[in-house]
């Protein structure tokens, strides 16, 4: 028997709990043996729940117990979640859990603890919820070089997207259908503006240059600005808008960015609809790969927190390897970044001296109309880097919309 | 430095060696050490070709080489990969493999041998060409209880399925374009007819139940009837016909086969296009899960092989355990499978006896019409038994298409 401890007993955390419970015998098969959920930590009483009976309220009673080989931390956020995980991992404890920011920020130093205490610090929920990403990154595309990562990383933005895609509504009015749906928080900042899937993007990006990506170098904008006109144009020209987390190597050196995008269906992350999350890799020999699934939500977040207890139930004293060092990568420089966008701005006729010029200076550009819409000018530019693209158009004070294309 | 063999030098041969070649670097970081090609076995010769200094014609050379740890079998076929692999893994080499063949007949005596060896038989490149399916599911979806996986496991065939779809085209003549374009063997078979996808549906139902399912008790309905007209119903339905591999728990047996499915854009596998493949797995707490890439071509399949590979050279003298026992798994009987249909008959007008008969033993059934299509009626029926329903229409010569519905 293997003793388990869950650290916070929220969405997550009572997640982990029933699904070690409904799948019991299952998990034992895949195990080897039978794992125990000995304590919970919450600071709150859970009286007439099960739970109550395993229930304590003093971190250090879970670290000092021996017994205890494996906690599960859900609590969320970077303190007491760090110190506690820290020590557990000092104690030889293997810790899992589903805190992305915990992981963006100190997976490298966590992991690092985690070799040198034999034990494994797995993390497989912190991106993509139940999707199984983060072990295939590590144990299965190891034949590859990785060149390009680009994923629909946040479900709330995402349903969010779709909505106002398929019924042409504001996003106003989206975001509050998905808040009374539960789809989206009180506070949607975290992921209305790009700030969750930034920090996975980074822990991918981790994972693949081996080095820490510090998520606060990638250039994340949200959805926020997006507008039932935008969908009109994409319409028109049969695509979507999707928020992607993206880095692609370009001459040996990564470019990170969270920033919605048009795709079109040829991009499989096109198909990637309402609270769905798709996770697509390219390998120099493997192609694109990708990877699709419910992106959060109580037991598809805990059954990927569950599937890491079982790897480190079937691992007790040995250390899984994962490269990922604490020295600091260098992403590309964003500026730098080169690219297609969709521009809409005023109108200003064509005598307009200024607009001449920029044209001039953009060269060729592909003109959008969409249906109904009237008094300004769209078009998709050629590929032109971030900084090009800001210079030329800071003069002009009516630009509606810039979005990436990726097609 | 870990050696390395490989046996047979067609395809999927000659691309582990490519892979092993570009992506030296990236392979020693993921091992450790030093992935080194030692041997080729080919009966042919390749003078000029580098590859002729490994290359030896006498099995037993590699055999007998102690310094050789892991064989990659790229042969195909069951004789003499069979004999080849089992004696490989008696003397205590681990083998990797794409042959889906040999993994579907022997897999599980095979697997039983590699772990009495303390050595390793990994065959992730038999299911899904390059896509990480075998090991995320012996490894990462450990948390689950598996209760369905479908999937497009043959690229040729969704690729002339996805021909048809979109150009309107007849059969035979998106099989001599796919033949040309060498996505389709010159004896198309295996693929067009269901076989191969047969095999890859029974190993990964090998896998979900822990026994042996055998190809021969899948149900296997290949392509080669779907007409162009089928695909008008398909488009008047907003639908999509794609073979799919299933297996599905009912009352906890699995009921397997593969056929012609009309599947809906809310399905994942709808939007599957080309020869890629897809596969959805359901677990009961996870939900849906798919994985979706390449499942053919040189490199994508080498690229597996070669994960394997470094997994293996990871594992050296230790046996990863896979639960898939010899006990043969009874799987549920097919006629008693049940399921929706899309019926396409001739119309003998209202005032035939058998029809009426038919349509009220059917109960209700969705009607559907596809324009320019005239003379003949077409439907979906409720829920029923494919033997009820093969009793219902043994009556009619004139039923021209019956193809199962998954929405």
């Amino acid at each position: 028997m293997v003793n388990v401890a869950v650290l916070g007993y929220g969405t997550v955390g009572s997640g982990v709990v029933e699904v070690l419970n409904t799948n019991k015998e299952i998990i034992k098969r895949n195990v080897g043996e039978e794992l125990k959920v000995k304590y919970v930590l919450d600071l709150r009483e859970f009286e007439g729940d099960p739970v109550q009976e395993m229930l304590v309220h003093d971190y250090d009673v879970i670290l000092k117990d021996k017994d205890v080989k494996i906690i599960a931390e859900a609590m969320g956020g970077e303190e007491p979640a760090y110190t506690f995980t820290k020590n557990a991992l000092l104690a030889g404890k293997s810790v899992c859990t589903s805190n992305k920011e915990l992981v963006a920020k100190h997976g490298a130093e966590l992991l690092a603890i985690a070799k040198k205490n034999n034990a494994n610090y797995f993390f497989e929920a912190a991106v993509g919820g139940g999707i199984p990403i983060i072990r295939p990154l590590n144990d299965c595309l190891t034949a590859d070089e990785i060149t390009e990562i680009s994923g629909i990383l946040n479900g709330t933005t995402n349903y969010i997207l779709t909505q106002m895609s398929e019924k042409g509504a504001a996003f106003e009015e989206v975001l509050k259908d998905a808040q009374d749906k539960g789809y989206a928080e009180r506070n949607p900042e975290a992921d209305v503006e790009g700030y969750d899937a930034c920090r996975k993007i980074a822990i991918l990006t981790s994972l693949v240059t081996g080095k820490q990506v510090d998520f606060e170098d990638i250039h994340t904008e949200g959805i926020s600005k997006i507008t039932e006109t935008d969908f009109k144009y994409a319409k028109a020209m049969k695509a979507s808008i999707k928020l992607l987390g993206i880095s692609r190597k370009i001459d040996g050196k990564f470019y990170s960015m969270v920033a919605p995008f048009l795709v079109k269906s040829k991009n499989p992350l096109y198909s990637v609809k309402g609270v769905f999350n798709g996770i697509l890799v390219h390998g120099n020999m493997v192609d694109d790969v990708m990877f699709y699934g419910q992106g959060a939500g109580k037991r598809p977040t805990a059954s990927a927190v569950v599937s890491d207890i079982v790897e480190a139930a079937k691992n007790l004293g040995k250390n899984i390897p994962v490269e990922w060092e604490e020295t600091k990568y260098e992403l590309g420089k964003f500026s730098e970044c080169k690219g297609k966008f969709f521009v809409r701005m005023k109108d200003k006729g064509l005598d307009d001296e200024e607009m001449t010029t920029l044209f001039e200076k953009l060269g060729e550009v592909l003109y959008v109309r969409a249906e109904g819409v009237t008094g300004e000018v769209a078009f998709i530019t050629n590929e032109i880097k971030e900084v090009e693209l800001t210079e030329l158009l800071s003069k002009f004070e009516d630009v509606y919309s810039i979005i990436r294309v990726d097609f």
